[in-house]
């Protein structure tokens, strides 16, 4: 259990924390788009200053365009002998549009109706400050940490973590740790803390046509050259069948479903179909016939298509036949489905589906390996504890369909099992307009962080 | 002929003209753009004033958008008792993106290899200047045109001008004329001036399919919800057969092919397939099958994607579900097709094929019927005259496949056959970046254009 001191520091400091979020989240450190490059390694060096402010030593990792930020509990606040708990956050954000949708400005942050208004509030910057305010709490009661803490918070997390298996294999013995958390996503519904024993991984790519060497007159032009944009739309309805599967040749060969344990567990998890239509106001009709919900979002592996770019999207009338047209693709993979073996599938794709008239190329932004563990180890044990004891209710074990790219590097490079699990709640509308971070979570998730840290430095 | 006062005077005033043209299009009326409706009414300003001081009426009429500029030769320039011929053209411009690919500013009107470069050079600025200028060389060199003048100058024709046809129906007396000159468009091919017999009509509406409430995480909710860019493919891709044909119910059923005379005329224009291919910069193996390039471009209808909204268009990556995605939506019509049963024919089909999951609905942004004449009038004479005197070239008869709406409301609502001309090349890069208009065309255009006021005053 916590001490009084610890519990009772982070209560009295709501305030002075909620404005130290506040300037974290005015950073549009958004890692994607390159005009945002000062702003990450701004937002990075200030969480850099803020470690060290608390006793840690922090350095910043130049990485292939935003650094990595690895700051460890020095001797002062903690003792060499403890175990060594690393803890990941990232510190990049999404791309806030569609702007006109915000009822607050993204990176001016606001409180309303008991939640902190921004992009990168609860995703996953809000995460982050709880951890670090969790280690504040001992450092300024007790002195020191229960144990060694090593931050490992990436710029580039929100472009797929693209080179980021390289950084872990490169800097293994920095990153040695007994244990790990991945603070990232969060809670599998409202007062149901959760740890997520599965995620899936990512391909994402971008498919361009080109077709005439400039934009064409579509009046002058339509009908004699082919349209690159027809043409890609033709690809893209051509990558599912009628039944709503994935058409790239062996896309399911390596999908491994999960045991009957783990189904008859996501059964009772506390998920009610009509409530989760009205959650995103549509009807999940989506992807393959024959699934539940919960296993088309967790266990089964997607294409989706997140944006066409060609010809013209503004407002009103342009009769124009594109140069060429892009389709942004993602693919979510599901253990055992590998990256490489489904761009070979892709790229076979493109080779047979293109028509004459247009020449495909294909560009990988980013692929992860989807993850999974076993939740019987100690650390899973002990941070249950934690979360029971900070929000007073049991741990459900779920997966995410999202991608933390890391949490499979961790597993496989450094051998290490991690913990995922986090305070976001279902409804925060990450990625989407209008991101929010319940004050609730962010201060209670500060007792968990500390609790956690508690727990973990007595667990074997 | 002209005389050679007139001629004489257009070529001592070819600096003056040029910088006239150059002020003309620094104005961006980029009229599908609620930003630029200031821009498009300083334009009509800046016309309205130059043709007064000529010695024109010229007043705006405010219409849906954008104001319609009508000016007429006053008694001081012209004989009350003499014909009349209407002259139209636009001042509006497409949008000139894509940016990037601009050589120099679309609106900062520059000289290059003999060329203006400027977005509405030669679609529809230059040709405009070119009549002007013809008038101007009569007013100022024998004091009075030769017959009445009337530039109907319109706003909205980038945008498939809306509602033209009741403002033409509204001011058809305003607009009774002996003679009508449309000047947009140009040549079939360097050298060889061209009246157009034929254009297609335009049915340009956006296709909307709305499915969660909100933009979604793509890892979140990926195979849950139905995507609405998915979807959206799958429809666009099904508007077509293998064959290259519209899968539209009824769509061709009103086609009328073009005679066997017309047929032979254009197997007989110095229309060279690999040139073509050259041009466009890819090989013409767009739309339907057995018809040749110019029957696809000129005879045959078509349906064109020409953008599509929705997810993420930036840079990089960004795993979202998009709310809603929107097809910007082109279809060029062919005599006898009508728009009204097109749409119908289009909403059937969204009805038949919208999936599960995601709501339809259709906007109209613009329609327009498809145009042909008989190219046997006194008018088509005097034209075909003023060409070889200016240009010293036998002129060609073809059909085009762009739209310009007035033509056939002239010719249904006013009941004059419209000559349809111009001085454009077909290289002109017009809806493309780096629009440009030949010194030599802009110039020996307003000989044409004088040619014509005296040759068609003759005509009976």
């Amino acid at each position: 259990m916590l001490s009084k001191e610890v519990t009772e520091y982070l209560a009295s400091h709501r305030g002075e924390h909620l404005e130290q979020l506040f300037e974290l989240l005015r950073f549009p450190s958004v890692s994607s788009q390159s005009a945002h490059e000062a702003d990450c390694l701004a937002c990075a060096e200030h969480i850099a200053g803020h470690l060290r402010g608390l006793g840690f030593s922090a350095e910043l990792r130049p990485w292939r365009k935003h650094p990595v930020l690895l700051a460890r509990s020095t001797s002062g606040i903690a003792e060499k002998s403890a175990p060594t708990v690393l803890i990941y956050a990232h510190y990049d954000v999404q791309p806030p549009d569609p702007m006109g949708l915000w009822v607050s400005p993204p990176f001016d942050p606001t409180v309303r109706d008991e939640a902190i208004y921004a992009r990168g509030a609860s995703d996953d910057k809000g995460l982050l400050m709880s951890c670090i305010n969790g280690c504040e709490a001992f450092i300024r009661t007790a002195g020191r940490l229960p144990m060694n803490v090593l931050f490992f918070v990436e710029g580039e997390e929100e472009m797929g973590s693209p080179d980021l298996e390289d950084f872990v294999t490169a800097a293994a013995d920095d990153l040695k740790s007994d244990f790990a958390l991945v603070m990232d996503l969060g809670f599998f519904a409202p007062a149901a803390p959760t740890i997520l024993t599965g995620l899936r991984g990512l391909m994402y790519l971008e498919l361009t046509l080109d077709g005439p060497s400039a934009d064409l007159h579509s009046g002058q032009h339509g009908g004699a050259v082919v349209n690159p944009l027809n043409a890609l739309a033709g690809m893209i309805a051509a990558m599912h069948d009628d039944a709503g599967r994935v058409t790239l040749g062996g896309f399911y060969d390596d999908v491994v479903e999960p045991g009957r344990v783990e189904l008859d567990q996501w059964e009772s998890l506390p998920f009610d179909e009509s409530e989760y239509a009205k959650e995103v106001g549509v009807e999940p009709v989506g992807g393959e016939r024959g699934k539940t919900v919960l296993q088309r979002r967790w266990s089964r592996p997607t294409l989706d298509c997140n944006g066409i770019v060609g010809g013209y999207q503004g407002e009103g009338a342009k009769t124009v036949l594109p140069a060429s047209a892009t389709a942004k693709i993602s693919m979510r993979l599901v253990p055992n489905q590998r990256p490489d073996k489904v761009l070979w599938a892709f790229d076979e794709f493109v080779a047979d589906n293109t028509p004459a008239g247009v020449r495909a190329s294909v560009k990988v932004l980013s692929r992860s390996r989807p993850f999974v563990i076993q939740p019987d180890s100690p650390a899973v044990s002990a941070v249950k504890d934690a979360l029971r004891e900070a929000f007073g209710a049991d741990t459900v074990l779920a997966r995410a369909g999202g991608s933390v790219p890391v949490a499979e590097l961790i597993q496989r490079v450094l051998k290490v099992d991690p913990v995922v699990t986090g305070f976001a709640l279902p409804d925060d509308n990450i990625h989407s307009p209008n991101e929010r971070f319940r004050l609730e979570q962010f201060h209670t998730g500060a007792v968990a962080a500390a609790a956690m840290l508690n727990n973990l430095a007595g667990a074997d």
